[in-house]
């Protein structure tokens, strides 16, 4: 049996969906992946919570007595055997913190890194993959992409040894979900309302709309495929705001799909990163990916195009997809 | 840069592909993955290659004056430094032989498998992934399940974690590009013809046709994925034979589609594992897949569906599939 140590930062909605899913696989994970894993500490804002083997884990989403002031987490990363940092703070795309300095420090003190937060691979992914192999860490990111959407794992562990030319990805649920219920008949305003009705929008809804949700994740997918270093500000990014109803239906009518795509394309040696709105027909592998479901295209020179689809996008599904990167660290 | 012995069993169109995909990405391999393919030996029917450095191995697909008789591959495994053993010889699912000798032999002596053979897997997984496990080997079948189409990937790897509770896989290109033909108003006879034709079925397409092909991939993937021992005779099979076009004709005419589907199942405690004829909505997420194509869905606790589709299914596939595995051997 393998003991790994975690260390969790954030305790937010994927923060606490991982708690869950670790607790509920403990069985699981000691049978058939020879793993123990151990909640070390939990840092939420300004507090902590060093774990005694006989907490439930469930008890901490409840009780507020073990939660305490002072505690600094390059102590606890100094103090503990090093295993996988954990991180889940908001994403902040425009200085990465305070991830970045988490997961700076986690890779200085030979801790692996598993992170649903977008913001410091945004703002320094380069940098961060670079120390991890250096000091012959895991940085790994599924949670910060596409969640269960096996988005990366395809790309570089299914995909390995292929040229990638060309991606194309459905990826935020959001805008899906609205340009389906649009080609259903509905207008904007209504398709947005329900989807924040229904938890899938967000109350600000003009980070998804706006298609920079979309343009984080194939910047990221891309960077990581081509071992690049490409920003937001090297793309075209579109979004589904100025769509009329009318030109979704005309698009039906010639019997073709309005997309939001977030994609790369290579011409000659120059690589394109993009988002774009696109129509198309039913010979395209993601032609029937309807309402916030996602998926995600990959076109090859040996082994021609797969595609992967569906993939739980609730907390619960990036949570397992953190699990999931933990246990690919270690049964490598 | 690490250096990785490769000794080749079989020389048929899936051992000349994957050679050449190696010979193609040769300098790929070194730049991105620090690997240096060496490929040491070549074993086909009764005699060997042994290969000097400077021997291009694309003129080994030409010329004969390199094949010599009397080689014993237990004494090359014995010689070299242990690396891969790849295994493509013709597969035989009721003996598992020639390649289940291969195999034994290379994990008793230290090497790790790639292999493109079902017969071995079929007839004896179990034993030779407890072996492999005992020996801290890898034993790996991309090439053996679907190819290009990662299906054990997505399932080891992607979903690591997650409780697989339902598998549906459209495996066989032969059988699904007939059913396509079927739906777009050829019958049987002319289907099967056009398929053999493009090179798609073979002169004899029993086992594709019957359902065979396609209930050892579900039964290799099963076993893989649930780590159990079931085999043909825990199965149901069904064929396409005795398909009429009319009842196709009745079935589209309901907007569902006909599919051979391998099919892994989950019942209270039971699991089973089958080959059936399915007819499904544009609501499952194989529905759109056409032709010669492949596709796989599973469903888990954890991450929702996920579904993978895609993946050239010539010879090149399959080499290339193994040449991902042997990467994915050394990068873990």
């Amino acid at each position: 049996m393998k003991a790994v140590n975690v260390v969790l930062v954030g305790f937010g909605r994927v923060g606490k969906a991982f708690l869950q899913v670790i607790s509920e696989k403990k069985e699981l994970l000691r049978k058939r992946y020879n793993l123990d894993i151990m909640i070390k500490a939990i840092f939420r804002r300004g507090r902590a919570c060093i774990l005694q083997d006989n907490i439930d884990v469930n008890q901490l989403l409840e009780k507020d007595y073990y939660w305490k002031p002072g505690i600094a987490l390059a102590q606890v990363l100094d103090t503990e055997e090093p295993g996988v940092l954990v991180e889940c703070t908001p994403s902040n795309i425009k200085t990465g913190e305070p991830g970045l300095t988490h997961i700076n420090l986690a890779l200085d003190k030979g801790w692996h890194v598993a992170t649903a937060n977008k913001g410091p691979l945004v703002v320094d992914l380069q940098s961060l993959r670079e120390k991890a192999k250096k000091n012959r860490l895991a940085l790994k990111f599924s949670g910060a992409t596409a969640a269960a959407l096996p988005a990366l794992d395809v790309a570089l562990y299914s995909l390995a040894g292929t040229e990638i030319t060309r991606i194309e990805g459905i990826l935020n649920g959001t805008t899906n979900y609205i340009l389906t219920k649009m080609e259903e008949g509905m207008d904007y305003r209504d398709a947005l309302k329900e989807a924040q009705a229904k938890g899938i929008a967000e109350s600000d809804p003009s980070l998804d709309v706006g298609g920079w949700d979309t343009a984080v994740k194939i910047l990221l997918i891309s960077n990581a495929v081509l071992e690049t270093d490409f920003t937001l500000e090297d793309m075209n990014v579109e979004g589904i705001e100025n769509i009329s109803s009318r030109f979704i239906k005309e698009k039906r009518e010639e019997e073709k799909s309005l997309k939001l795509l977030g994609r790369l394309t290579k011409e000659e040696n120059d690589y394109k990163i993009e988002v774009a709105l696109t129509s198309i027909d039913d010979s395209h592998p993601l032609f029937g990916i309807k309402g916030a479901e996602k998926g995600i295209s990959f076109t090859t020179d040996t082994m021609d195009k797969v595609t992967v689809t569906g993939g739980e996008s609730d907390p619960k599904g990036a949570g397992a997809s953190i699990l999931k990167d933990i246990i690919n660290i270690y049964s490598g």
